[in-house]
């Protein structure tokens, strides 16, 4: 299933967002988590800190603190153990905007910046807020990622582990078997890739790239393991079609592919198919994993690898020629913060996506059988 | 937007699907249709016809005349002009399943085969129709055909046009930028590639797998033109995200990418980037169009290209190893009708997705905005 | 949660129907019935029956033997009982329009009948159907009523019991306490009030009723028992919310309430509260049940009884002054067939509608918790 | 339509609300708005008085400011006009909590206070929010004032306006004919009733109750006034089917019925149909109005007038023999703040779900047809 509208993503475990980037605050409300969850406030912070701005210098100047401040949807724990319980009820949550400089923006008020969301949103809504991007800015997948850090304090209890790293940066690339690479690594270094050769070669090229005032675009690579057997739909809710609208829907993301991917279009059938060995219990595991831990549609309880395209960041800091709302040739030149290399901070954002869809997809699982007749 | 679920595909224009492969009938409900639209019926048996088993030496040989009844939703026009319009409600539709052979399975009935939905079925709902793949079965599809081809028949009204091809079959393909292709050419070979030459190659590399007793994959390209700036939503409806999760719910597909996809993870934000030029009225255009005519997430009127990739099809003229619902190693032996490449019939599945949503992208955009407060 | 859109009803168990009074075919798509249910035909065809025209005096001569095709979504039992099995897949079903005198209608084909759908329809959609009431005839309801009673064989599970009755016809009502009457007495007349002193009664004004060409509205009454407690969500979804969508989009519904409803208003809260009692295991029962087993939008356990207002049926056999789509003020004559009380044959579909409601309630409370860490 | 959902209300002019009773803030997200609408703070706020707590002698005396901040979606108009613009983006707002005395509620942890949702909370959830309601506290409408209020804005520029006010209180009631009353008398007095000399009668009353530490249910009345022909879909989402559920889904309310309602039961059709009359440019009025400005589900074009029947709030200044969570029979005593009538502070919720049911089906309505094929 995927009930996903407009700023609300999920079905069952459902996360709405709102906020701008030189707006308020960043927020949102998440709907449908289960009752009785321990809320690790450390840990939804960690995430945050995972995707901030100014940790690294790959990422942009721009300093925000990204508290999270949650406002609802918890109580601490009738045991009296001092722990922060979810209560069923939808958690609201704040994130204040703070390092804004909206008058960098002053000149790009009437301006159709190449490759942005400027000219379509003017186009579709008549108004748009110019100022750093506003409701298309990348600040908007905080909420993603607080969303993303419950569910994963959610999964957890269910034995399900999300991962995501920096698989390629223009032409550098680790390997893409992630049961070559040690994942522990991926927080061993700024651009969040397992590999340290590479990961250090990737920092150089995006070093490189950032002093030419130009940007760089990259794949991250993720594989959810510990999913159970049957998550996902038949028809039009497969897991594979959930996961990968999640993906889409992150920003500068151009393209999707799980298992084996692009790559099956040039195998053959006795080559990609996945022969089942028995196991116990009548449950069956398979010989190899090119279908990507899901067929027809449904999880078949091994791991699900799976890729995203990300396009370069599309402010460079080099002038530009593009037009204006009054249908003028302008030339725009450089301005603003921003990242030279989307990846490494994306590497957050793609987890809490994974995460959500798994979760939304455990929940709506649970309820395809009625208990026997005899309860 | 997105709340397809479960068999339900779409927002306001929805397609609600059943059947299974040797059930009594295929069919579904179009439901959100606009009103005093003219149904060709040629035209959707056409599309029917052109995903029909049986059409060429390249697909298998069941045999269906796959003929859609229409049972709703339409009323002979009152201008007397005989033609068919739709009322605004909800278009039922069956196609009846004929030549089933469903004896030709009772061995399979407590096999899981390699790469198919048998195990994953089982496993959620501890019950599965075993004949011919049952809900799994691509004839699913049909259903799908007969909703896409009255998107068309919308869409035509509007002038946005929807094409796709066969672009890869193994390793031969045809050339990526799709302004170099002459598309009038789609239809005129089997395998449905615009190239003839490589047509051709296709062909010969399909009919040499078969006689392997082997299965090929592939990519099928698309591109819809025409289409209106500002559909599209920016947070999780993004367009984009609502066409791929379209394309990842059709039976064997692992991967989509749109406008430069994968390639722009190698590209820097100079190369990438689409330049606007002031066009009339106040609308721009872009010198290049990397973005896939999407920026956003909302169309900005440039042609939106797209690519789909297919594994092989499971079903294999050999022997496979593989274990049964009762714990057993077994071996399962050839059988069934099979395609040897399911790409030339995927085309027009790929087409009737990509219409349904841009259709229902079309429709939730009328909706942006308020009549100015003088009317 | 209430996810019903355009002719979609329910959130994980979902109706879509189509057909018009006159078109080929009444039927539609159940989706998300959980597998392993045992389809009892000759019980669905028996509710069916139960709403089928000229099985009285009291209704109209229309005949139609509404015999219901399933067409998938179903499998004899792999046991070898013989039993035919639900499969998790979606029920397609068709049932055929017979009897239909379409050219009964043809002189208001222009003519906009008094309190009928006829204007609406037409400034609506631009076009109408005007054969029997196209959409708008009470013939949709028969998808409901198979719906409702795959609902029924969901529910009897569960030991979940849905009732309705005819309580009021006109000014002739029976007891409004359903713990005083005696529900087995419901089938035993035409009627179906389950008082047959009342029953006969109700009998006699609709029939006199019929004498005089005119009609009488009434109030069906219906009660769950069964229930568990957790049904139903805190805010929007509240349970007697759900149920009251359901009721209120049967045709000529008018009002509805819940418990002791709009007697309510005049109460006190010292009369009105349900004082609880200690009841085994933690449980807790309540003295009275004026809230009628909801409470804060949520099951308590107790019988759930509600009310359903029916107009009288709109059309009349006596000649009624109107506009036609000209613009002209015309008399339309007495015409078609129809039924002077619609309440006995609404029964089963007013227990179709609550069946659903309480299955999708049930689906959706099986995902409010997850299995506690050690799982 | 319908996709109402857990804490999400609407299809299209979509809330989502959260927020206990005695947590940090309640708040929400309006998503859906339409772009380039006029955001009146004032208005907005003076909506949000109108529900306040302590602004008369018949409310409760927890007082709050009850002041919102929007958080989102809104720009200064680029015109220069200093006007707050609408940007078609999600529009986060808060409302901080602020006159909690949390501690007032201790000693009610474990106990099932009779009619509340204590004991359905704690069965559903295994945990809840025991101070002052929680999440079932009637706090949770603020964010529903707030949402009603956007759509009040949206809907004054389309020409629809929307009131309610009391109409009984106990056996105290004005005329139930909308027409005979002066609409513009409803705030002129403190229990928000038109007819002032039974206004001051109904004070009397819910004085009088409040001195004997009980309380009063009642009814409020509505009218929607200018709305278009067309609103309203034919099948489930009936406008008054989504009115309904609009009204059932606010904290007490027991009852829902528009048009003549649950006195339809007892007419005639001769005397319930309402006659169409020749208006002008092919649209047609009616003589009379029983049906209450919906026909078929859609709107006629007529005013919609409807009811809505509250029960006596359940806290009561006296002692209650009830259970709690350890299985014992308790007695509790009076605590807390409340309202003796719950019916004037209502009256803003009322209108404010009426505004944003409206205002959806307004937008659904948008999409019904395709402009002609010339454009």
């Amino acid at each position: 299933m995927s009930i996903s509208q407009m700023n609300t993503f999920g079905t069952l475990f459902r996360l709405t967002t709102f906020g701008e980037s030189h707006g308020a605050a960043i927020g949102g409300v998440i709907d449908g988590c289960p009752a009785g969850i321990t809320l690790d406030l450390d840990f939804i912070q960690a995430e945050l800190d995972r995707r901030r701005p100014g940790q690294s210098r790959l990422t942009t100047a721009r300093k925000e603190g990204d508290k999270v401040e949650l406002l609802s949807g918890c109580l601490e724990s009738p045991s009296g153990s001092g722990e922060l319980k979810t209560t069923g009820q939808p958690i609201g949550f704040i994130v204040r905007n703070e390092n804004q400089h909206s008058s960098d923006y002053d000149d790009l008020r009437d301006v159709f910046r190449p490759s942005h969301a400027d000219y379509t949103y003017y186009m579709k809504y008549g108004i748009r807020d110019h100022r750093g991007g506003g409701r298309s800015s990348a600040r908007e997948t905080i909420s993603r990622v607080v969303g993303g850090a419950i569910a994963k304090l959610c999964l957890r209890q269910l034995g399900i582990d999300v991962k995501a790293w920096t698989q390629q940066v223009g032409n550098i690339a680790c390997c893409r078997d992630w049961t070559q690479l040690d994942l522990s690594l991926i927080e061993s270094n700024a651009v969040r890739c397992p590999d340290p050769v590479i990961a250090q070669q990737m920092e150089d090229l995006i070093l490189q790239v950032k002093g030419e005032g130009d940007t760089i675009g990259g794949i991250i690579a993720g594989v959810i393991t510990g999913c159970p057997v049957g998550l996902g739909e038949p028809a039009f809710g497969k897991l594979h079609a959930q996961l990968g609208a999640a993906m889409l829907s992150i920003n500068a993301v151009k393209g999707f592919e799980y298992g084996d991917g692009f790559a099956m279009a040039e195998m053959r059938g006795s080559e990609a198919n996945d022969l089942f060995v028995p196991a116990s219990q009548g449950k069956a595991t398979t010989k190899s994993n090119h279908s990507g831990g899901i067929q027809g549609g449904i999880s078949n309880g091994q791991p699900i690898p799976f890729r995203v395209a990300f396009k370069p960041v599309a402010t460079l800091l080099r002038p530009q020629e593009t037009a204006d709302i009054h249908g003028n040739a302008v030339t725009i030149n450089p301005r603003g913060r921003h990242d030279p290399c989307v990846l490494p901070r994306a590497v957050p954002i793609v987890e809490a996506m994974a995460a959500m869809t798994i979760l939304d997809a455990y929940l709506l699982n649970q309820q395809q059988t009625l208990p026997p007749p005899s309860l």
